[in-house]
């Protein structure tokens, strides 16, 4: 982490997003104080942590144990002066789907006290379809939308992730509304490669696939949307490259 | 060819969709005369012949090739006495999908008085988002319903695979839509693997997966759906199994 963050600074990004892996001792991370020295001396911004959500179960038990562990990650990222706590929402395998949404709608409505309390958004982040099986239930922009505007709270928007959501023709509309409403909270970048040679790790690097990058930037940004773009590549190919290497890459398709 | 035929006709199946690479010489087919003789001998339905579609193209030629084409496809479909030509619409990597989105409409449009004088109609098969990037500008139900209402033509409407739009919340509703305005044409099964290998031929059989197939079903027979359900699996699984046997359990799972 402490590489990672030197690393970035050093080639001028401007913060980085905290995936709570690298913090969480029973994920194998450095433990929160050590990861807010880092990211504090740093001097990076942090604008999520990652990853909060997973709240519909089958049983009421397990559902309040998401809502709790939701609760103590929203505290983790003010502590480590995120400004948001991404929320990869949940589905579950067997539990049909407007049920899993309604659950989410809960979760989400019982954590936003603590989000408030915590000074830390929560960004629900839209997932693609091809996740619905048992990561999010949540598969378009709208359908985040639906949700914040049910709930109605300064303390919940909506993270854009060009990877999950290119494809959607109510894309243009749905950014200029979150703009409108307030909620375009986080705004993650990377491709769509033609090839896909698998559903979880081999995103591509902005250039390598078919999404109009520019153009959705163009579209985020026309909203007064003034965050960070963060680059987010989940790819085995990227991560067997020398890393300095792939960060020098990652700055050229940033420019 | 007349393998399937007479195992599908013996095992009780009511019918059979064609793919044109079992009938076109220059795609290994038996050719077109051969493949009527094979199934008007086997007394199996034919819903559909697979597969139109793919209109755009960034240049007007190729726009014209692909609505030439298509029109010999509803030909051959005639021919096979199939009641539908399905439409994988297409996609280019790089033109934009609203512009792609166009150049469908006006490429069916083009196809629709051939599909009257073939006596067959199109349907548009909306494909799962995952294949929007080359193979499928329309990735759900509402945009292919949108096309059919723009073009409003008894030869056109909806071929609705459980694979492509399971998790779309508007499914429901949509299915209705297209009961009532009399789009429905053809209804496609299969299941989604929750740990998909490979984004074409990875699909699951029938209680493979997670997709609430018996939901789908009452939904698309309430609409008044008479047709065949199609199974249609591409996997390299399953391919690969002793195909005697695989019919016994597609059989089973239809159950």
């Amino acid at each position: 982490m402490q590489q990672c963050c030197d690393a970035y600074a050093q080639a001028g990004f401007g913060g980085v997003s905290v995936w709570r892996n690298v913090v969480a001792p029973n994920e194998g991370g450095v433990g929160l104080a050590e990861a807010v020295k880092i990211v504090k001396g740093s001097g990076l911004q942090v604008p999520a942590y990652v990853r909060g959500g997973f709240f519909p179960a089958a049983d009421a038990a397990k559902r309040q144990e998401a809502i709790d562990h939701n609760k103590q990650v929203l505290d983790e990222a003010a502590a480590l002066g995120a400004e948001q706590v991404v929320l990869v929402v949940g589905a579950v395998p067997g539990l049909p789907l407007d049920e899993a949404r309604k659950q989410v709608a809960n979760g989400i409505a019982a954590c936003l006290p603590h989000a408030q309390q915590a000074g830390v958004k929560l960004s629900i982040e839209p997932l693609h379809p091809m996740y619905a099986g048992d990561k999010s239930c949540i598969n378009r922009m709208a359908e985040a939308r639906e949700i914040c505007e049910r709930l109605q709270s300064p303390w919940l928007g909506i993270a854009l992730d060009v990877y999950h959501c290119w494809w959607d023709p109510d894309l243009e509309v749905e950014i200029r509304l979150a703009g409108e409403q307030g909620t375009l909270l986080g705004y993650h970048v990377c491709d769509w490669r033609l090839e896909t040679r698998h559903l979880l790790t081999d995103r591509g690097l902005m250039g390598d696939g078919c999404i109009d990058i520019a153009g959705i930037t163009q579209m985020v940004r026309a909203t007064g949307f003034a965050g960070l773009a963060e680059v987010e590549v989940f790819s085995e190919q990227y991560w067997a490259m020398d890393q300095d290497q792939y960060l020098e890459l990652i700055a050229q398709r940033c420019g």
